[in-house]
């Protein structure tokens, strides 16, 4: 590890490709990627995540004919840097207003990168919402080549990458940090994230606030002085569905959940859905292995883990009314429809799915009718990390394991298994893999 | 007018009525309204309106068959009451946690309705969604008859109805309130607080509070401890586009500009679209003459009202990513798309057109590319009652007039001319009109 400037200069390295027109990945030798811009920053890959998401391209959803290195998620070291990076060679330099990693990132860091690249500058990434900086590039597609090789270059990496030493939320969290491994932190390139962001953009939504301890609606600062949540007048029980088990759909719950108890309601009913037995079993065990580690949970609250046609069945009988808030993780119309047949009127879905060339199923009309509210889209991953961080060092009893019983990351496998697990992940046959390039 | 439960008792009176299957309002001789239930109230109609919405049933968009009485919107005194209505006869009794009005409202005070029945006991009414209350009746449907009639019969009176003796959020508010004109305090049936919360619920969306003056996006209380709106980290200009300018798209317009004022906002972009020259006029003047008396606004905000041609060049000229917010205010597919190519990607549509049986025009695709958040529906007119009745008071200049240049009443007139001014109304050949039905 060295503080210069400098690139290490293989002339070759390896990567998984897909290639058009689908169901096709090849481990290929490839040329290292170079400085092609001075906030370049280029990265040595630890670990890569296979991913929902990287389905979509491998099943040939998009019409791509680049041949392109797959994958969005990854943890590394930094090995070079482009020239707007100032402090390299050890001197600490101003920012000059620019992101702060221009001053301060230094070949030899370990940085975890969210999966689309946001340059930190522009209005949308000023306002949080990295993932639609006006430069954004997705890793793994034919836009940008992916993480899952040994090399990877991270255009506006100032704005990118966050800087695994920068963590420091509180002593706990420091004293942890240096003890996490790359599996856990690779989890913060992209699932632990949106199904944070699913969680808290559902909570958020001021439809929701009069059940966390508001006012009733519209309980709002902006009309009148009396500030959001000043008093808990419902004593209603909250009701909350969560549509598809993958990986995102679990940290979803779990983020879900952790934003309830941190805000005090430990009264409320859960539903996670999905129609795979296993995915079921495997959120049950999660649910009841962190229950135990929060003995002071209200004993009325419920969590069930069930099919399509059982969640049904709840929606409609408990009050005949439906959920107030859906969580949408899984990506086709049959999910989107039926968060809309569960959900409540003035109730909010919050879809993180990625979704394909349909129009939604719902009339207009029918939206009208109940009064819905939905949010759509991808998670703004670099504005959301300080708070998802603080989720995965406490949560270890989750995001910290590999292959136990209610671990996440089912296991970590070398690249010349990796056209294997593409197909074994694809029909679901295994978890969360990781691919670790140097195995 | 007397305090004893009582019922003036003609045979029978008139009453504007619906026949199927379109086109056809007939002033007929109907049966007086009677009380039917304990919590009940006949209300004598002193005003009511004519409005955008009884154009769907007019159209004949609904598949209706059943000849009713037209009409949600009035203001009128209680001239009966069921027994559940304590303070009947002169004494005052406990509401047993009923809505108060139970207990206090006497035949003799002067009313207005919402345009639904809302129970003000049932889940969504104790949450504030009033509009979505679990015994909802839509007056001037099948289910309800309306209120273009002199009398009408109103259920769940003791939630439904608003009493205006009832009004004191301020003296200044309280002394003016006894002169507001019955075709002012008319509007508080649908149309202002339905813009009200048009502008509301957009301004509510956490993705707009950046613009506010709060953090950056996810800017929560409830994962971190620091207070939205804290600090105003974001000195970007808030753009909004408003798309309809019938009477509900005008109050939106006003409702916004207060809301904006009075959260200190006096820099924006502001768009208001509608094909028709004259409606866009209207705003204009309207807009000048509340300008007029806010002085110390910002000079560099704009507003203008434009067709929908020029809309789409100022949605893509100025930044190429369109607009922070859009209120969409005309209930068809068309208004919806424009709303869809106009917003920016992490921005909010909120929709108030009552819309038909089209699934939305947006793919899942686009809407997740977006990261779009979309509400509709109906506004919970009793729930927000008490917020819009604060800038009806002080927005007399715009909201007290009626048949100048920039008032939002067109004329006050007689059920005989009713045929002719649905028809008018239907090619939009006049602004908002008010039966008197005694004229
Ligand atoms: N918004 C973002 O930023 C973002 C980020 C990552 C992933 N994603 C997307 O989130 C979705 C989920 O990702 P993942 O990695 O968990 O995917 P996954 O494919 O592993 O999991 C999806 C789950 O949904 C279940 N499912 C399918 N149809 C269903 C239905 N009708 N009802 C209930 N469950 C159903 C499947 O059985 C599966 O368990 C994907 O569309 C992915 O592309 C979005
Ligand atoms: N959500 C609620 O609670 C609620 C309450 C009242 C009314 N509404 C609905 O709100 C809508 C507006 O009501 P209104 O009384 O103002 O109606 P209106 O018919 O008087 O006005 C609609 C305006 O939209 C314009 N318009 C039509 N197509 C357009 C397009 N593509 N782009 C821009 N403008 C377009 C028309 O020229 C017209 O000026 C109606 O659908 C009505 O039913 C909803
Ligand atoms: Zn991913
Ligand atoms: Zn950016
Ligand atoms: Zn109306
Ligand atoms: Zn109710």
């Amino acid at each position: 590890m060295t503080e210069t400037k400098q690139q290490e200069s293989p002339k070759t390295h390896r990567a998984v490709r897909w290639h058009p027109p689908s169901y096709d990945v090849r481990v290929e030798d490839v040329p290292f990627p170079k400085v092609e811009h001075p906030d370049d920053a280029i990265v040595k890959i630890a670990l890569a995540g296979l991913c929902g998401s990287d389905l979509h391209i491998y099943r040939g959803h998009d019409v791509i004919t680049k041949v392109h290195t797959s994958g969005h998620e990854f943890v590394g070291e930094v090995v070079a840097l482009g020239s707007n990076f100032l402090a390299v060679g050890g001197e600490q330099a101003a920012s000059n207003g620019r992101p702060v990693l221009y001053s301060t990132l230094k070949v030899g860091d370990r940085v975890v990168s969210p999966f689309t690249v946001s340059c930190g500058e522009c209005r949308p990434c000023r306002q949080g919402f990295s993932s639609r900086c006006a430069r954004s590039l997705l890793f793994g597609s034919p836009a940008l080549e992916g993480g899952q090789a040994q090399y990877v270059r991270v255009p506006y990496a100032g704005g990118t990458l966050f800087r695994l030493d920068d963590i420091k939320p509180d002593l706990a969290t420091e004293s942890r940090l240096t003890t996490l491994a790359d599996s856990s932190l690779l989890l913060l390139a992209d699932i632990l994230p949106t199904g944070y962001f699913a969680a808290l953009q559902l909570l958020q939504h001021p439809k929701l606030l009069p059940l966390l301890g508001g006012n009733p609606y519209p309980h709002t600062t902006l009309a009148l002085s009396n500030p959001v949540g000043e008093a808990a007048t419902s004593k209603d029980l909250l009701s909350i569905a969560l549509i598809g088990l993958g990986p995102v759909g679990i940290c979803a719950v779990v983020s879900l959940l952790d934003l309830l108890w941190k805000n005090g309601i430990s009264y409320y009913r859960i539903i996670a859905i999905d129609p795979h037995e296993q995915r079921r079993n495997l959120i049950k065990a999660i649910y009841n292995k962190i229950l135990d580690a929060n003995p002071t949970l209200n004993q009325k609250s419920t969590f069930e883990a069930v099919d399509i046609e059982t969640a049904k069945q709840r929606g409609f009988s408990a009050d005949n009314a439906g959920f107030d808030g859906v969580i949408e993780a899984v990506g086709n119309t049959s999910a989107i429809s039926l968060a809309f047949d569960l959900v409540r009127p003035f109730g909010v879905i919050t879809s993180v799915g990625v979704h394909q060339d349909q129009p939604l199923p719902m009339p207009g009309r029918a939206l009208y009718g109940k009064n819905v509210s939905l949010d759509f889209g991808r998670c703004p991953v670099r504005s959301v990390f300080p708070l998802v961080l603080d989720l995965l060092v406490r949560r270890q009893d989750v995001f910290g394991e590999v292959g136990t019983e209610t671990s996440l990351v089912d296991r970590i496998v070398g690249f010349d298994e990796a056209k294997v697990y593409y197909d074994l992940f694809d029909k679901g046959k295994c978890g969360k893999v990781l691919f670790d390039p140097w195995k």
